[in-house]
């Protein structure tokens, strides 16, 4: 593979200056809003530029009134204007050594409407004329933390392992926001739209060689170039582990993808044959590509499927079971003579000694949980734990809080420093009074690196992919696997 | 059907007195302390006592050192005392002339200890012979809003048509707490732990018979009598809609099951054939039961499969338009003339104007949005309509609270005024900030009579079911399902 710095698209995520062409002066939390509000929080470091013809000044900055009224050179420009005058703005982008324009600008090829396509060929005429490359039309552009570009202030401003290229803005932004809040951090996010000139290949081409990515997530609607597409993609898996999402699978959602950014969809078939062919991780929702990147950062690859369930409640021990077992994961019976150690300080009544292990009765005894864990995590029996806690099955809200205390306490423990495996399942609470003890939870889980899943389904969902995944990737290295690329 | 006061089991919902024997004077969270803090909350306004040997005060209510000791008759005993002295107290309740006796006390049959499942044989027997009737053990017993009678004081006051039996406590507060921020109300819930004496039949045929029981919910691990369970239920699916949980469905599943509650779980074929057979609604999880209870209360139900989906973010639209055709739902394209007239007024940039109809650049415009929405739903293509708002693709929270505000003053207008059917996707945050914004937008279009669902998934998947069984209990009053009971 090349060196990262020697790819052709490296300069577009470190740009010496960028300036915002179009941005409204107006409304405070008008959408063109958002990339400034991304530089400030992330204190760019480089010069930033504002330009609207009204000129004017936007919390202490100044707005000039043309491009090339801006003092400074511009590498970048994030363009918010109207696609009328898109072409124009890009011919006074070359005047100023413009390198690249991430077009935010919406009402291109993706209308359907004759003349729309052709402000988007005539975009793509003097970008290449000028030598520019585009991104977009239509997208968010780039999330680099590492070089402070940001298209949200509320994305994390460390750098992670997970490269992302999605094909909807809208969908860029719930996979980083959501992802953040459980531990995942990103390389780099690209929000590529249209795709007039950089598609989907250069961008996975990109980010297979980046030395900063290790997983890459992918949110297709459709591809340009189907037979380049397989070969980059099929490239990136050799180093990196590959999830996809594909919109429009369906008759309705290929017309949402025709409206939305005028690609051609492709039949679901094509599709899943592809990843399994390619060794992909499919998904079908932005959450289960989630799970999965929580799962490949924070679980340690379990040796085997058999799980111990360790939690509170009955019913919901049956549920979890159910779910797990539903998905090809085993949850096997603890043996005897582990129960019995557990009997030596356990009330029998009130308490499931089988596994699942249901400790209602000790909830809210730190050294009973304490080592009922212990016991139980040293069992050979399991190659992986799952601790769930379903705040919901309390009788008051008072309770969530005590216990989650109590259990967080337990779990300051590094995952590394424990036995096995260990996953967390935490449903999360819309009462605002429940939601803040539990985010806490969450954050304390995720700070000792544990994975942590919202729903029984979810946590059985994801890990079945992954160890799926695993066992794939290892049959192929044994040679075992007669479908693997050829 | 019988007039409901006429069944034997009227009396256990309506009780003139209670007594908590065995409750914990020590911690103030102690989970003997629910039913208390649900009388208080409920304002329980018949006489309730309290008694354990300590003696003491709790929250200002005297706790007698017996049950004897109480001054008045007592038909209602909630036993929170040890599995090892049930018997005794019924016995003692015997000569207090209590009626019924429901034992939240675990450590009975489902230990599978030769010991304790004697217990619970010589507790039947006592009860028996002194004409007693047990709920449980191993249960949280009875939700009656009407009698305020209530496990948890977090629970509604209000009544509503929903009955439900569940073997498990903890699955049936989990249900009750859930379902009831979405809107639903319950007429009476029982959790029924390992059914000793009143069972899940008994149960069934009850509400089966309760004139304010329209939909009935079953959460159940095993049966102790097949024969009349597939009669009882036969009876129940006559005049109201049964939505059925199975637990305990795979093998670690079952043995959880065995467990909890001591019942025998039954393979998962028999019980998909018996929901099949009796058009009753088969769902998977707790989570979906919710969203069957909110369709069946709250969306009116569609002619059709057609679906108008209407909401804002092109990657939003084309993810919400799979999970509904991958539902068999249909999502089909907007008429060219229905365009045009949302054209007058919107700009086409931004806007995805097909089905889903994309209102992305319109989202704080009110008079934008209604306009459209009002176009949208008189549409004749489409039974009916699916607004969805994913809070998490907002690049700042902030536009969470602004967007909602404007689109919840929008949906002031009840279900019963609107033209179609409507039905709204809502998806929570667990940021405290965000969910306060959220929890009042679900409780507005509650307040509108319409159904929420947190996902696209949810709601697809719930309308699908619900159709599913619409269309199939249409067939059967036409006599065209062969497959129906004989």
């Amino acid at each position: 593979m090349k060196n990262a710095h020697q790819h052709s698209l490296e300069f577009l995520f470190h740009p010496n200056s960028v300036a915002l062409v179009g941005i409204t002066t107006a409304e405070p939390w008008h959408w063109t809003r958002t990339f400034l509000e991304g530089l400030i929080e992330f204190e760019f470091d480089r010069p930033f530029y504002l330009v609207n013809p009204k000129g004017g000044e936007i919390k202490g900055h100044k707005v000039y009134t043309s491009l090339k009224d801006v003092p400074g050179s511009i590498d970048h420009v994030i363009g918010l204007v109207n696609a009328q005058v898109a072409a124009r703005l890009v011919e006074e982008c070359a005047e100023k050594g413009v390198r690249a324009v991430h077009f935010c600008t919406a009402g291109f090829s993706e209308t359907d409407e004759e003349q729309r396509i052709k402000l988007e060929s005539e975009l793509v005429e003097v970008a290449r004329r000028k030598g520019i490359r585009i991104i977009g039309p239509n997208c968010m552009g780039i999330y680099c933390p590492q070089s402070r570009l940001s298209f949200s202030p509320a994305f994390p401003k460390e750098s992670g392992p997970v490269g992302v290229i999605s094909q909807s803005g809208g969908n860029s932004i719930y996979l980083v926001r959501q992802a953040a809040l459980r531990g995942v951090r990103f390389s780099k996010v690209i929000s590529y739209g249209n795709a007039c000139d950089i598609n989907e290949n250069d961008l996975l081409e990109y980010l297979a060689n980046d030395v900063d990515t290790k997983i890459i997530a992918l949110y297709i609607e459709g591809i340009k170039d189907g037979k380049r597409f397989r070969r980059t993609l099929q490239e990136a898996t050799k180093e990196k582990t590959v999830i996809m999402l594909k919109g429009g699978a369906t008759e309705g959602g290929a017309r949402a993808v025709a409206g939305h950014t005028a690609a051609l969809a492709g039949s679901r078939a094509t599709w899943d044959a592809l990843c399994k062919q390619l060794g992909i991780i499919s998904v079908g929702s932005i959450e289960e590509m989630i799970d999965v990147l929580v799962t490949l950062l924070f679980l340690p690859i379990p040796r085997g499927r058999n799980a111990l369930l360790f939690g509170a409640g009955g019913g919901a021990s049956v549920l979890i079971a159910d779910e797990f077992e539903n998905r090809g994961l085993r949850v096997p019976p603890l043996p005897q003579e582990i129960v019995a150690q557990i009997l030596e300080f356990t009330p029998v009544a009130g308490n499931i000694l089988r596994n699942p292990v249901d400790y209602s009765q000790g909830m809210m005894n730190l050294e009973g949980i304490s080592k009922t864990f212990d016991i139980v995590s040293r069992w050979e029996g399991a190659d992986f734990l799952v601790t769930f806690v379903r705040t919901g099955q309390f009788t008051v809200p008072q309770i969530t809080e005590t216990h989650l205390n109590l259990l967080m306490s337990r779990f300051s423990i590094k995952q590394g420093h424990l036995p096995k495996p260990v996953a967390m399942v935490l449903e999360p609470s819309i009462l605002p009074k429940e939601a803040e003890a539990i985010l806490a939870a969450i954050r304390s889980c995720i700070s000792s690196g544990l994975p942590v899943y919202y729903s029984f389904a979810a946590a059985a969902n994801a890990i079945n992919l992954v160890l799926n995944h695993t066992e794939k990737q290892s049959k192929r290295v044994l040679g075992e696997d007669s479908g693997s690329c050829s």
